[in-house]
């Protein structure tokens, strides 16, 4: 085990009667709320009225379209138009994006420099952060109790990762009523992503984590067990739930105490969506069990661990290992999620560089060679 | 899933590298440190040196002597002793004792009434509580990342429950190494008390939380997986670590995310010892097996679902169940403590008393009636 630290300020409120609290939460803070959303599906899905509802009290301004694959030209927008507001508190209501784009926005409204320099510089301080909270409506990211943010400069086709001491939520909301209206589409790829999530911190060769482990393991099978009753059924409130408190525990800081990471595949896949607008996790499903062939001889033993716990594998060593990657694939697959670039139409054209960014930035737990990387593009075509 | 809030502000600093940090994480509150701490064993182990080696800049004054079950005498002691120092910070150098010893005092020192009021009365708002921090030197009660504790008034025989949103630590240290010197007693009561923590949120009723099921199964597999390393080499870093993260992951808010809780085994063992001053966990062990075979009927689903995951059983329900029993009792044997009363020299005297209190009260999932634990109770014996 790695020494580590354990620090997670955000305070969760799961449940059924969760949106009855949300004024109570922001109240401590001040009476300028800024709400902020995605494409507008919670106006069409009722998520709107309830929230308004709940803001009564307060003096609200809104800012919509955040769009998936958050862009910093989104929030420079929302920044110039709402510095003058001089917001208490953000509320973001929407998933994963909406929140890591509210993240920069509550990080750069007091920033004289541009929005973007959180990104690509170690030295940003601004004169202060807003405090935000969430309503989340899309189980994926973990977003919603973490301090990280994924902002895309479409500018230079950059994807890029920030996170401040000061950006976790100070509160999410979490209702798995407000995922039922989630299309069957981004249901799959909410799993898939949290599903990769953990893989990232699980499929490393920390030795003696058997704890964080199981914990890993824990989520990993939740997730499987509950992904055909939320397909079939997406009102199944005890399936939504479970996957929302399993998306929630997949990226907070928990089953990451003490272990390495990974991240080669989220790394990939950014560089993808950075050129290609695909949904996130629509790269992820593609990327993983070409990224697991690449890396079965350097994981070989948590390979098989995950084969047996996961699949219920039993045989050779070398047999576990190929129906585990297979058998995540099957899984990504049945969840109707295209399994290939190609069905993406996506070609080789911008392979060369893609490979040369990443493996000059150094991916994976022990970094990747750039044939590798090629490699694991081609075979995801 | 029940609704739940999830929220827990403990900074947990863990590893071989963390005392290292104790001045930087307390030096934000001020220059006034109080130490605390239990019997004196730090001073002949050498974690005391090392404490006070770190806190070479702050004013400090100490106080010893919280004992195992600490007293609300001994904490009214303290306060009248360090009131006038005012300290801008407690650390709290121990196990659970030491900590919820600490925590009465830093709750109760600016407050002008008893502070055993904070025990029995609900309307008890002192000036201000102190900010404390932790340098935990025994795995078992998980007060290092919690806010309860457990305060003993051997005046009546009470030994009673407290805990406000002030009384998390600020942070705490989690050195496996500040346990290597732990006697081998003490270390198997400490995983004895981790086990029952867990099998307290675990072991009930709660449809549909098998999340929360797997973090229960995965911190009883790790703890049962490193208790017989760690009583053979008690030097043994990996399996001192493993213990350490589980018993503080026991009781720090997450399994009970959502679920049911217990606590009846833990309620009728605090009566044992506000009577006979026996070590806590001594109670728990000898409870635990008893208690199981008066909820089997009440709880058969989540028993055997326990015998199958943690004890690997197979065959009908009810041997299922029986092994699962006698299997927890076999491992708690093997740890080498005693599993009846009257081994501690108890017999049935004060068993009426007892009864009448616990039954009063209401205690368990399913509360148990008084002819139920009168005969665990005697059982016990």
């Amino acid at each position: 085990m790695n020494n580590f630290e354990l620090n997670n300020p955000t305070k969760i409120v799961f449940g059924s009667d969760s949106m009855g609290k949300i004024a109570e939460l922001i109240r401590p803070f001040g009476n300028k709320v800024l709400l902020t959303y995605g494409g507008g599906s919670i106006k069409k899905n009722g998520i709107y009225e309830k929230v308004i509802k709940q803001l009564n009290d307060f003096e609200v301004k809104e800012f919509g379209g955040i769009e998936p694959n958050p862009r910093v030209e989104t929030i420079r927008k929302a920044r110039e138009e709402f510095k003058r507001f001089e917001p208490d508190f953000i509320l973001a209501v929407g998933g994963g994006s909406v929140i890591d784009g509210t993240k920069l926005l509550a990080s750069s409204m007091y920033y004289l420099g541009d929005p973007w320099d959180f990104l690509i510089k170690n030295d940003v301080e601004p004169e202060k952060y807003i405090p935000f909270g969430v309503v989340l409506t899309l189980s994926a990211t973990g977003s919603e109790m973490n301090n990280g943010s994924v902002i895309t400069n479409w500018e230079n086709h950059e994807k890029l990762f920030f996170g401040r001491e000061q950006t976790y939520p100070i509160f999410s909301i979490l209702d798995p009523q407000n995922t039922f209206s989630v299309p069957k589409d981004q249901t799959a790829y909410g799993i898939i992503d949290a599903f990769s999530h953990v893989l990232e911190q699980y499929m490393v060769n920390s030795k003696n984590t058997p704890l964080q482990d199981r914990f890993s393991e824990g989520i990993l099978l939740t997730l499987i067990e509950n992904s055909k009753s939320v397909l079939e059924n997406p009102n199944d409130y005890v399936s939504r739930a479970n996957i929302m408190f399993s998306a929630c525990m997949a990226l907070n800081n928990l089953i990451s105490s003490g272990t390495n990471q990974d991240w080669a595949t989220h790394n990939i896949e950014h560089e993808i969506s950075a050129f290609y607008d695909i949904p996130h996790a629509a790269g992820l499903a593609v990327i993983t069990p070409r990224w697991m062939d690449a890396i079965k001889e350097n994981k070989k033993e948590k390979l098989i661990q995950y084969g047996k716990r996961i699949w219920n594998l039993t045989g050779e060593d070398n047999q576990i290992i190929e129906k585990a990657i297979s058998s995540t694939s099957d899984f990504f697959k049945s969840l109707g999620v295209k399994m290939s670039l190609s069905e993406w139409d996506i070609d080789s054209k911008n392979f060369d560089l893609i490979v040369k960014r990443l493996a000059e930035k150094g991916i994976g737990e022990t970094p990747l060679s750039a044939e590798q990387i090629s490699k694991i593009l081609m075979n995801c075509l």
